[in-house]
């Protein structure tokens, strides 16, 4: 069995760990559009590839998959999720599983205002958010919510064009710049995380793990620690069967005063998920076995609390054609 | 021979640079207030110590030194080098050899403005600075300098309180608010790192390898590339031996319009260092051999251009005691 996994990037773990999986029993191919990714340097095979918004992008990886007789396809990155997602079909047809979940869902991951409704319709707890300014005036006239707030787009990805927002006049000037914005609650609290994965053949959900983020770097958790809450991993199970989620995904979670709130859900591999593997949630083997046309068994918290994950830097050196210098 | 590394943090690459280079002759005992570094669990055996300022932190340092025989001591965080520095007689009674340059010079380098005279002393270009708005603005009438500029703490370290600054409310604004600001001409252009390496007995330069940086993120080089800049090369040699560092030392530097600026100085291993090591410019042996009382042989340029560092996560596991999970 041959796996692809598009825009590596610097995500080496998660390539050494589908390597690590499939052994002797088939290759790992990786693309990126750079030379400079470290992640396709531990792969079996290098695919260089056009930017994922050049014309022709999918014909690429659709040649990709021919050629290296590819079985199942992921990609690491947000942007690239939703065009899997739109094609599944044409990888079925090429004989290739995408892990995926469906793309009106995948659509409403990265639109925050229809995943917060999505929350609440599910009985989970999320941060409140407003679409207009007149909107939010109002609540805030209520009593419903106070400054300061978050403004943010409604669609975007990672950090970018986030502002901490602490008077009309600020809020009035964001909205009369910009469109789609959204007025979301101020969230403190600890963070949590959870790798889950959602058997693709049975839609059950088979694992789930919970880390606290003890502490964050760029966006991205530094250092975590294995938890186990039950009630809280009852809620995960809930939601993501229900939704019908499928294969990996991502959940970030803040908690106040004992109750938790759903924040993002990103359907992929999240940045922390090195350290679920490390406790022994194999998500790499679970995708292998569900592209097999094997059903995971339910292996919901079986892993051990109280183990740290600490990242450090790695290196990869490659001369500038991406060959081996020595 | 042991060596005592001192905050070691996230930098494991250095802790393993020098147990792979002391094999079986000698250990690597590693320090850090916090049991999350990842660091110290590379090393033989990991000290935990108080915060640098806690009182006493410098005595449970001596009694490791003499606890574990330690042959040569050096630290890896800017606040402890003048702490270092300034004991190096201390450390010496004990048998230790600090890699660190003399007091005065390593607290220069955590002065901007002296730091800034020291490089136009010795006839290096680098960015304009000012001490005050009053010599800041008729510096500006001249047209010496325009806006934007940067406003920075003089003895800052890292990106703390640096601000871009376009007119003088801004700027005044600023400096009556806080103390010992400086304002330095906003350097753009094409940023350079150099690993350099002072024979701490002959006092000659040794090793200088440069890199072109491709790619920051959160204030590291991410990405680079090594180079041979000949005519950087000797200002560099030049500088260190004339100004009389020791040891290993990192050095920022722009260039403009085919021109140098020497920008800061760290004396201590650079976040980058681990390019210069996979290019073979060996620092942990040289300061091994220093220690055993041997001088290096100068091999300056003893690389190759063309080299690529890519950096990725990688992940150290623990419980929460520091044992291994397994």
């Amino acid at each position: 069995m041959n796996i692809l996994i598009l825009s590596a990037g610097t995500r080496n773990k998660v390539v050494q760990f589908f390597k690590s999986e499939l052994a002797d029993s088939g290759k790992v191919i990786a693309t990126d559009c750079s030379t400079l990714a470290p992640a396709v340097y531990d792969a079996d095979i290098f695919r260089h590839v056009s930017r994922i918004d050049a014309p022709g992008y999918m014909e690429e990886v659709y040649d990709i998959c021919t050629k290296d007789s590819i079985d199942g396809v992921l990609s690491l990155i947000d942007p690239e999720l939703s065009m899997i997602a739109r094609d599944v079909d044409r990888f079925k047809a090429l004989g290739v599983t995408p892990v995926i979940s469906d793309y009106e869902l995948v659509e409403t991951c990265f639109n925050k205002a229809k995943m917060a409704e999505l929350f609440v319709r599910k009985g989970l707890n999320t941060a409140r958010n407003y679409l207009s300014v007149d909107e939010f005036i109002k609540a805030k006239d209520r009593g419903d919510i106070s400054y300061p707030v978050f403004v943010k787009p409604v669609c975007g990805s990672a950090s970018i064009h986030i502002n901490k927002v602490s008077s009309d006049e600020e809020l009035i000037g964001l909205f009369s710049m910009y469109d789609d914005l959204m007025i979301q609650e101020y969230m403190t609290g600890q963070e949590y995380g959870a790798d889950v994965y959602v058997d693709m053949i049975s839609g059950k959900c088979t694992s789930v793990f919970i880390k606290k983020k003890i502490k964050m770097r760029a966006g991205e958790t530094d250092k975590s620690i294995s938890v186990h809450i039950p009630g809280l991993c009852d809620s995960i199970v809930r939601f993501v069967e229900e939704v019908g989620f499928r294969g990996i995904i991502d959940i970030d979670i803040f908690e106040m005063d004992g109750d938790y709130y759903f924040s993002e859900i990103n359907p992929r591999f999240g940045g922390g998920y090195p350290h679920a593997y490390a406790c022994g949630v194999n998500v790499p083997k679970q995708i292998i076995n569900n592209i097999n046309g094997e059903i995971n068994p339910v292996t919901i918290g079986d892993y051990r609390d109280g183990i740290v994950m600490m990242k450090y830097n790695e290196i990869m050196i490659r001369d500038m054609n991406g060959e081996k210098m020595i």
